[in-house]
């Protein structure tokens, strides 16, 4: 799917009356087929957070085309998400446990004016960043390592440890792009991470505190939490049949012992 | 400026009541200094029409530094609107004569389903469009043409001669973006160009059925009007002080008869 989330509180189902992507999916499915479904999903994107592609798995005992599902939902679902695309699974597949990796798409705005064109997925920041600092904070995130100061308080991810693939900042005139991807992400991840780097680049802290985050654990030592509406999750990648997410716990061990060697 | 056109009634200042582009930004200047004005602009965009950069001329008795006058409208216009920029000119400056040149993007979402992240912007073509047809029907664009039969029929410009430097055709997954410069345009050219080469994307019309319709010069024999939601005025040119739009008439009789002898 693909949902403009400035209109909704999130993905997950909530109480009548609350707007969510599930509930608004489960609704259109409702009306379409006349069977109550539930719609599992890769992530449970907080309130305004936006997704360019996001994975949904349904069980249903409706024998439809692909192609007809597409078409149908998107003329039951409101004009601020859609189906892109559907395709029939294994019984074996799990929406968020086969998921081996995702890239999330951080928005901001920057310079003297907001600009209206990006207003509802991107954070406006006031005034110039120091790109060449972010792109050095950004740099000591890259690879396996301790999350744990990168996490809202709330999030009761068993393990802190995540494997963070990659980070691209990119600018065009006044935008500039945070693209994250990994292995899995803890609550807030992306969202405090963009905080740290906006910091980074108004030089309230050097690049090289975010090195000493990491390593402190403690969520009061990283930035705030950017604003959801800049927030974009862009892909969810599946490996081949059967692959779970996760860290080869020897790879990990080895990197954290030279970590703290280092 | 920068606006989302999808809530306003074009640039142009209407009744009391009617929101416009002009009439928001005349009200914003009124609240914050006082004083009546007229916004003029390079281009007059229709109702539900963007702008990613349009310059705006007003004349004030108010002193006002550049960068107070960014800061202090943009707190009192709405948030689908705002001024990037400002800057004194000479008291001879014409904002729409000395335009030597404008860009326009249009966009549109292709394949199966609308894209909600984009449905502000970008015109839903459903199915598949054939790209290299479009891109042989625009090279029959480019240069410098008499587009009578690519203007509203409400046009009343005397002239319909122009110079359309170039397009572009780019693609990006389902998203198809229109870039097109020239040295000016007729009322709803760029509009009616989408729509032609859409018609040439869905194979209603052959690729060279374009360079017909130039010279048929009849509006009825070019495409239909694309919609205005998928426009975008991307930029305006000024050249040296005092240079003015238009063309050499030279270099363009020469080129009509090249065209006609052809």
């Amino acid at each position: 799917m693909q949902f403009d989330g400035t209109d909704f509180a999130g993905y997950q189902r909530q109480a009548d009356g609350v707007r969510t992507v599930a509930g608004t999916l489960e609704a259109a499915w409702l009306r379409m087929l006349g069977e109550p479904v539930v719609a599992r999903s890769s992530s449970r994107t907080d309130s305004g957070v936006h997704a360019r592609r996001m994975p949904v798995l349904i069980f249903t005992d409706r024998l439809v085309p692909p192609g007809n599902l597409v078409r149908g939902l998107n003329t039951f679902l409101p004009d601020d998400i859609a189906v892109l695309e559907a395709a029939d699974v294994t019984a074996e597949f799990e929406v968020r446990a086969d998921a081996v990796g995702k890239r999330y798409v951080y928005r901001l705005m920057t310079g003297e004016a907001r600009l209206p064109l990006w207003r509802r997925v991107a954070w406006f920041v006031r005034g110039e960043l120091d790109f060449a600092a972010m792109q050095a904070g950004a740099a000591h995130l890259v690879g396996i390592h301790d999350f744990a100061a990168f996490r809202a308080s709330s999030c009761t991810a068993p393990s802190t440890i995540r494997n963070l693939r990659s980070i691209e900042l990119a600018r065009e005139g006044a935008l500039l792009t945070l693209t994250v991807e990994g292995n899995a992400f803890l609550h807030n991840m992306v969202r405090i991470i963009a905080g740290t780097l906006v910091d980074v680049g108004r030089k309230r802290v050097p690049p090289d505190a975010v090195a000493q985050m990491l390593l402190g654990r403690d969520r009061v030592r990283a930035g705030q939490t950017a604003p959801a509406q800049g927030l974009t999750l862009d892909e969810v990648f599946y490996g081949p049949h059967g692959a779970r997410q996760g860290l080869d716990y020897k790879e990990l061990l080895a990197h954290m012992n030279v970590a703290r060697a280092g």
